[in-house]
């Protein structure tokens, strides 16, 4: 089987134009086939800050109403998204950016819940993915970048976790690829003490993951992050790690860094 | 050769829900190969005043600066692009969206002006498409939707008139295709008397332009769409007619209604 990269990056990344160029510099030479997959970063909030558009909050937990859903669908899919492209053109890679709605690369289901209305949020499992259609267009040499826009083949664009499509994306296509998915973000990996970049955790398994949870060591952010490798590894993709993200190229080169995920 | 339908659709066809869907409903019944091409709408324009980015002009004509840029590339190749997508694929269309930056499909070079700069405007021509890959997504059984942005291969996003985009599409996959270009619009074609919607003008030559220009016949809407199909129809594309939206199933399944833009 062939390799395959599914490289995610997040919103931090995405609002620093400097390290974003220095990252698609290292993503676009990688050799082996590859998709990326982006988060939004805080441009949607400061454009729906701008616009007067609140963030609405039920028990805690964020709403994604039809405003901020066209707010989302602007940003992560046309500026974002497109900005990314036509950088990796340049650096001759050949992107082709998509939202799961374009060739219903992704069909995701509204989120049901006893209590709360999430509004347009879509989740998605393995099967949500057209993987023979991704297929098709990795082997026209295509590199697929994903935007966290979904729809549900009714007419209705979702706001959807980016690392969870990276998650379902690398899940999917294992049938054909050797996969390996990459968790970039800001830290050397999971970290043992977080003030210290030298405390990386070589490897987190499930059973790890429980007792550090239950340890109280996992931060917020990294929770959702360590949720969907862990459902990647249990799903047959080969290889799961979270890196940082400027260590892309010598974690690929030189299998050096971060944290890997096992079963 | 295989016949393929290049269909353009403006700015008051989007900003109207209601005939949208109507006119997606006739498009998505197209039995033949097809490509959608839509201009921008009010949204940018709306979203640009209510974030008070000004309007730039430089003698009389309109600038396209950074600002304006972003809020264009998020509008069209997001908000709008993928609504319409998301439509389309509840039509059972397998539409997939694109920017002239995904792939490679349209390389601008930035306009060129003596006197003005017009910033971020790009201008293209029939080889500035990738009529070879779009070849492929349409043997895919996909059916490519444009927004009126293109790039320039260095990193850069641009905008370009959605007309002019309609026209190279055709002229390039003239090579392939047995193309017919549809301009679709508010009236029922080029009138003779613009407040008379049976006054359609038949059929509408180069030298017929010239006349109609020169009596002053042409309101300043039409120019560019007929300038755009006259570059067509000098260019190898097949047929080429400027319809009203409504009538677009009319028209294909019986030749009903128009201007045909001749030689």
């Amino acid at each position: 089987m062939d390799k395959l990269f599914v490289v995610k990056i997040g919103g931090a990344l995405i609002d620093d134009e400097e390290l974003l160029d220095q990252f698609l510099d290292q993503f676009s030479q990688i050799k082996e086939k590859k998709i990326l997959v982006h988060g939004g970063g805080k441009l949607a909030t400061d454009l729906a800050d701008k616009l007067g558009v609140e963030q609405k909050l039920v028990n805690g937990r964020r709403i994604t109403d039809k405003e901020t859903l066209d707010i989302v669908a602007m940003v992560y899919a046309g500026g974002i998204n497109k900005n990314i492209v036509a950088k990796l053109q340049q650096k001759k890679c050949k992107a082709i950016g998509f939202s799961g709605a374009d060739a219903n690369l992704i069909k995701a289901k509204k989120r049901e819940h006893a209590e709360i209305d999430f509004g347009f949020v879509g989740d998605i499992e393995k099967k949500s993915v057209n993987n023979k259609l991704i297929s098709k267009l990795i082997k026209l040499e295509l590199v697929p970048v994903f935007s966290a826009i979904t729809h549900d083949k009714k007419g209705n664009l979702f706001n959807t976790n980016a690392d969870t499509i990276a998650s379902v994306i690398a899940q999917a296509l294992s049938k054909k690829y050797d996969v390996e998915l990459l968790y970039c973000f800001d830290k050397e990996g999971v970290l043992e003490n977080v003030n210290d970049p030298d405390s990386v955790i070589k490897s987190v398994s499930s059973e790890d993951f429980s007792t550090l949870k239950e340890e109280g060591k996992l931060h917020k952010g990294i929770l959702p992050k360590l949720e969907n490798a862990l459902g990647a590894i249990k799903n047959n993709v080969n290889k799961v790690f979270l890196i940082k993200e400027t260590q892309l190229k010598n974690h690929i080169e030189n299998h050096h860094g971060g944290t890997e995920i096992c079963l």
